[in-house]
């Protein structure tokens, strides 16, 4: 997949934090920025949440503080984006105007006390945060030392109040061109749910049993009301700020509540903030969990990206919180930037003495002095400053992607059937086995360039549309391989059951095959065919209605229905091949069929096979179209060894060592945990 | 027990589906309507949920699709049953009238978007049921191929809101003659708990800690509700109908929020809803969860019953919802046609595309096709066709009971004191272990018909008043074996502990022993006497206060105050024996045990002993009075093998194969998951 | 630690029960009073919960039954405790002032049906207890049979509705000067949380994400509010009762919502309700958990305490409630004598017929007779009888202490971090450890008298203020020995992290250290150095900063950060010692640790070591000042042996037997389960 994006707004690698210089005498910043230049940092992150102290009376703005606090910050070295801090509302607007506070699905009004207390739709909170956002960009819109914007954090939920409900009634009027409609489309006659009025409509009380097209309604709704709250300030901003400073958002991928494909369309860039709790209950690194995050992030736009938060050695929401391991926190950077970060942030600087997240992790100690951790984020700031001229002028470029979308996975989620179908595992599966070939993988939308790509893999692909079909079999026609995996091709836009057998009738055409049942699985069944092995979670039952149809897979003998029943059938379409996987394969299996259909789709594989727990990814010259896969040999390998025991690594063509400049020879010797960045002569 | 009631209004096995027309275009009807036939289908049920479709606006009533579709079915040889609407009213109805909303325990005022949201004791509620009830028993009451009447849907809970707190508080006016009376009753010194009006009186709130006394009225009060609101309905629909066509509802008896003993008592027969996940987390058929289900459902009119509902391969409300396997449809069925029912009803045929149920099991795939679980269905519709002059004239007469009532077990559950004392468990295992003596049980009231039972075992029968003692002893002193289990006679109905050491007065004076002590296990206990065994989760120790009560069996030496002491206790009273038996023992010392009883009692056994897996049921010819134990042989003989080996069994009398009319030898073939049907000659 | 309170009210030991006269009819009053009688019994509690009883009607009062019930129980020899009944109104109260009900964080007002449903802050609710506790007072404040008053019953929570969030806010405006000076101590720029005006402060949602400062307030209004609630009451009472009677509550410790400290500052004597499962889900007698418990109840006042209710044999709120093996209940109450306590009194005598605790253990079975535990209770009512001259002129005087604060504990476990981080389990292990020793140890407040222990223990003593630091200094400097727990020193009090490395400027200059970093632990890690050993939980890594500072423990090799670092630290400070422990060691480790810290402070061990399960408590001759550990001879010495083996003991000095009165030898024999009383000569 050729990028079409061009460079990110600033050529080079950043690497920082989040400072909230309010939260300090303001004697004691320069401290805080001489130890941050000390740690290689070049870019801070401020104004979040600082609304009270921006604006502590109505009207009466005070930012002196903070032109200070950039003027230092800058007389540093250190660059700065501003995030507006309209996820905090000071107590005088919400005692104002309390018709703002958010109403849970519960009917609970949220208070002042904590964040995200408003209600994102609602027309006087959307004023008075364009009144902010504006004021604070025509302050700073043309401010030297400030790069970029980042409007509110972390988008969350939508009330369930009035304002909302009226609005999701004319989003519900815009989609449907009446209830008519709307109640054929949700199958109004069952329990005689068919609404007479627009007005009866009303949202979702996740309580259980909502009904999925109104789930689904919602789910989109949520998206177009998020990307309308930041377009509103995004506007404001750049009336002052111009193509000068960048405008995004901070984004967390596993728990968004809307879909980022459309809310970042509207922005210059993607930005995301990622935790090794974001996956799972995960203490440690896990490849697979935070690169499919973190590819899902670049694959927002089809570009690199800024990870704006991540993990300065703990955490604070887990059970228990245990601490990265010594080595970790480089690792993790590593493979951050591997996957196509611009930009590396940690949260935060200092935690603020009295505040709900005092036992996050931080960088700097209650006691002002820098915590064990610094030391080691300030060995990866020095590397990083030495390789970012080579760094920014490369990019991910990737042949093969999973695609996904962020309905898809709500519609399952909502209703796995089986606990165990988690979608998101289901993507970074498909996407880890991908990754165990050394190759890299994008992870985007159905909806986004695609030609560029010799293979994709659909986990889940749920909801189809005429438009979406004739997409994908336009790839396929035009010679890509696109792998269907279980539940595709179940639904339409609202959620509803297609009237066809899965994966729908063009996609089954062109298939020469369909899904005869769906069975939950409640223990593992073995796979035999192209490849062997072993399935789990989820069986079905695929039937093969054309001659030259392939069935590739077949299952064991174990479970009564599909014993011997086809798994996975592929079949040749136009200059392309479309196939559907009706299983969960574990991870060795998945990671066989992942090899397989490289091979068939002509990606090489120069570094595979990989010892388990070693990642190797490419970041190519940007601006440079594919060439194939000889060409990747130019541009920086980042080999990890995200395992505890040493690996020697043949090295497929001549490289050199980035730190060192030395040739490197035929291989490479990986001690535990360690690392190497490799320029591919 | 001979049974007494005539045989039920259909003189015929009915096979068939819920059926739901205004879900599909009239044009798709005949495929359906061909493909039941095609499966030995000969009724269905319509109707239900249909409100909407029925009157889309007030008092504009539309029945002619239902009319269209009634005929349609009957063209195709099947009888209709109708399902009233009422548990789903239309928009209007709780727009204009959302005072009908029901209110929940916390106050929650359900909404228009889900199911059964109303408040089944308002006035106005009642109003609109009786009216679109008797619309349509005026419109279907003479039809011919409507067959019978289904009220409602599976009764759930009642509302909150003031108008059920007020009639609440009229109910507990007619059971108490004052509140001096209830104060007494509830021990109102209690925590100052007294009222002094009848307005202080709320619902429980179910958050932990209501009153067992609150709490014990507030279940009566229900089934007082419900049986009014089935009333309502019935009474117009009867106005139309005559005794034509049978009028029922569809309970969920495991889960039933009222006492389907009362509930059932003013309609013709009995209808219940059978799934496997209504016993237990269980994905496959056990038929001592089930057959104590169906028993159940058989005991509330000492009847015949339909399966109005059951499983057709899957349901969707598990955390991972596995198929059932190849044969065990046709296990299920002849399962519950052995238990008694005349009428075995899928749910449903074919998802509607866009609802709550898209994931529950049916007949129809999405694609309209049938799905690989219609063929075994269509299978058992042809064997029951093949034997349904031979069923129809057969019902199950059982000498052996097990005695519950719904009051008790809501008692027990409301305070289990152990987590394990699940009394719907209890009563399977005692159920259960008769059952593996090869022997019919009836499951019922201990206010039913008693006299035909030689064995009555009631489990834990904890509310007593006199005139149920009084009940009890009589049936003792006419010869009846009663074993009343632990628990019993603790309590009287208003909850309230008896002044008495269990078992109470009147039946610890028959039985010359008492309680002296409860304990919760926490490990299993030895036990030893007539039967040797183990036994867990409660123990009694009982006392022997006369001089010839017999001491059955002794607990083991293992707990500190329960060791040497009595755990059974039996003694003569008239013509018959009372027992007490002070623990739960596990599956085979239970099976003992009613082995030991049966012979006590004279029960005999031809079966006895099964190998385990395998299940015999009788229907013998209806209408004839119990002759005893030879008679049983005369009548059919439904062998069933739920292992997943095979098993050869010697046949105890003469048969012959109910398929082939061949004799069959004296021994039986059963493959693994097989069975078979036989004709005593 | 002398014990610098006179000696109790009552010079003898009181034996009881809760009684509740009003639940029964006075014809049976007699033949309960003579089964206590015969159970050994002196003392009854009675009054509470008993206002309907008291006054039926709006100031319409009818105490009779109560002064004939107290006049029966003097006749039979038994004194009365009355307890006020305000944790029940009446229904008339709440129906003619609903605005005195209980409002919950979730808005949800709580009714008339169970109990404390009342707003402990309402002015109306507070002169109405005023008026019933006056009216009692003033007819039983000369009763000569009557010994002393508990005010209301287990305080609970506190109120959300407006009346309690406007005492809070007025609370706050006590703490704080002004606004400013609260959004500085709170980091009122983080998240914009600054308020403008008080009236903008909420009572904390227990939602999650509260505000660790409001939530620290929160917990300090709890105390006030209910201290408050006790004065009101005990001034009233104390106009009749003058000091002939005395006045207490009943606090449940572990569970309790105020600091028992403050609560207990203004009563005679502080009274514990200890049940076994108090202490965690256990359902037999652990010496750990209920001995703390015990201990902490006796370092509320530094005095002895009575058990105001304790376990008849079983309990009713577990999943499963077990029954106390045989024997048990004599263990615990001379488990509860041994550490203090100079009453006893089981709740509850018998239970009432219908109520919410039908099933709690009793005395008297629901027939009328007593239950099995009777026998043994009576028994323990007969030695008790014979000792009580002896145990009369004795109490436990302890010259080691573990220290706590309600606060700190509220503190941790509203954020644990590591959810094995249960403070109430950290103070359990440092005691049973030391307990180990055979050693008596006081458990109490840093701000209680320290000068006569030698050896303080302070497990976590998060919050620190000047003058505290300054108190702990002065303790050290005067020859103490300071041992503080892992987070010590970490927070002011407004649960702001201290600017200085933990355990705070001041200590952690005495301390020649600090702490650099702290991790959760998740697998345990070896310790090494002055003794050997294991912990787990939580690591810190500690520096040494003075050079003769000494570096008693190190962590083992297993934790890549806390590897070889330092886990304990000491150094002489004036003529005492301070140390740090910057873990959670195992018990076998904390019980080495203990034995090495009772040697370095001098504290005699005659009976170390034991053998696991044997507990050995002293009570000394009152008023005696301390003369070191030789003394320790003179007094009562209590062996339990908890464990299931016999054991023989030496003893360490001459002793006679206290029920024989013969001398014992050197060696005591000790059948599983026994126990021995012995007089030091």
């Amino acid at each position: 997949m050729t990028q079409n994006t061009p460079s990110p707004p600033s050529a080079t690698i950043r690497f920082g934090c989040a400072w909230y210089p309010e939260h300090w005498p303001e004697s004691r910043w320069d401290a805080d920025l001489d130890l941050m230049v000390a740690a290689g940092m070049n870019v801070v992150r401020v104004g979040e949440f600082a609304w009270s102290s921006l604006e502590p009376q109505p009207d009466r703005f005070t930012a002196d503080w903070l032109e200070r606090a950039i003027a230092r910050a800058a007389a540093h070295g250190l660059a700065t984006v501003i995030g507006t801090p309209t996820a905090a509302p000071p107590a005088w607007l919400t005692t104002r105007h309390p018709e703002v506070l958010r109403v849970g699905p519960d009917g609970r009004v949220h208070r002042h006390g904590k964040r995200c207390h408003f209600d994102p739709l609602h027309p006087v909170y959307l004023q008075h945060c364009r009144r902010i956002a504006g004021w604070l960009a025509e302050r700073f819109g043309s401010h030297q030392a400030v790069i970029g914007w980042q409007i509110d954090n972390e988008f969350s939920d939508l009330s369930h109040g009035p304002v909302a409900a009226n609005a999701f009634r004319h989003f519900l009027r815009r989609r449907f061109s009446d209830l008519d409609q709307l109640n054929r489309a949700w199958s109004g006659a069952y329990w005689s749910l068919a609404y007479d009025t627009w007005d009866q409509i009303e949202p979702p009380d996740f309580r259980g049993g909502d009904h999925p097209g109104l789930l689904a309604a919602w789910r989109d709704f949520a998206t177009e009301a998020w990307t309308a709250y930041a377009v509103n300030q995004a506007e404001v901003i750049r009336v002052h700020a111009g193509s000068r400073q960048f405008v995004t958002t901070n984004a967390t991928f596993e728990f968004a509540r809307q879909d980022s494909h459309v809310l970042f369309a509207g922005l210059d860039l993607c930005a995301a903030d990622v935790y090794l709790g974001s996956g799972a209950p995960l203490v440690h690194l896990d490849p697979g969990w935070m690169g499919v995050y973190l590819a899902a992030a670049r694959g927002v736009k089809q570009a690199p990206f800024w990870v704006m938060e991540t993990q300065p050695g703990t955490i604070d929401w887990f059970a228990a919180n245990p601490a990265m391991d010594p080595g970790e926190v480089r690792r993790m950077v590593f493979h951050q930037i591997a996957h196509g970060a611009d930009a590396v942030l940690f949260w935060q600087w200092r935690s603020a003495p009295n505040c709900q997240e005092q036992y996050h992790g931080c960088l700097i100690g209650q006691g002002g002095r820098p915590r064990p951790i610094y030391d080691e984020v300030a060995t990866v700031g020095a590397e990083l400053r030495q390789l970012a001229p080579l760094l920014a002028s490369t990019s991910v470029q990737a042949s093969v992607a999973v695609l996904w979308t962020y309905r898809d996975r709500g519609l399952i989620d909502s209703r796995r059937l089986h606990q165990g179908f988690d979608p998101w595992r289901h993507l970074r599966d498909q996407y880890a086995a991908l990754r165990r070939q050394g190759i890299d993988v994008d992870v985007t939308s159905p909806w986004s360039q695609l030609d560029g790509y010799r293979l994709c893999l659909a986990p889940h692909l749920a909801m189809l549309d005429p438009a979406l079909e004739e997409r994908l079999l336009a790839y396929v026609a035009a010679g890509g391989i696109l792998i269907l995996g279980p539940r595709s091709g179940t639904r339409d836009p609202d959620a509803s059951l297609l009237p066809s057998d899965p994966p729908g009738d063009r996609l089954g055409a062109a298939l020469g095959g369909h899904v005869r049942e769906s069975y939950c699985l409640t223990s593992p069944l073995t796979l035999a065919g192209d490849i062997a092995g072993s399935a789990d979670i989820w069986g079905e039952w695929l039937e093969a209605d054309a001659p030259d149809t392939v069935v590739n897979l077949r299952f064991g003998p174990e479970h009564p229905w599909l014993a011997g029943k086809p798994a996975m059938l592929t079949r040749n379409h136009g200059r392309g091949r479309i196939g559907y996987l009706g299983t969960w394969p574990d991870e060795p299996t998945l990671a066989a069929l992942a090899a397989w259909l490289c091979d068939l789709a002509g990606v090489s594989r120069p570094w595979a096979p990989l010892p388990p727990g070693i990642e190797v990814s490419g970041r190519r010259l940007r601006g440079r179209a594919s060439k194939g896969a000889g060409d990747r040999q130019q541009g920086v390998h980042i080999v990890i060894n995200h395992s505890a025991t040493g690996h020697v690594l043949p090295v497929p063509f001549p490289v050199i060592d980035a730190f060192t400049g030395a040739p490197l020879g035929t291989t490479l010797h990986l001690a535990a945990g360690a690392l190497a960045v490799l320029i591919g002569e």
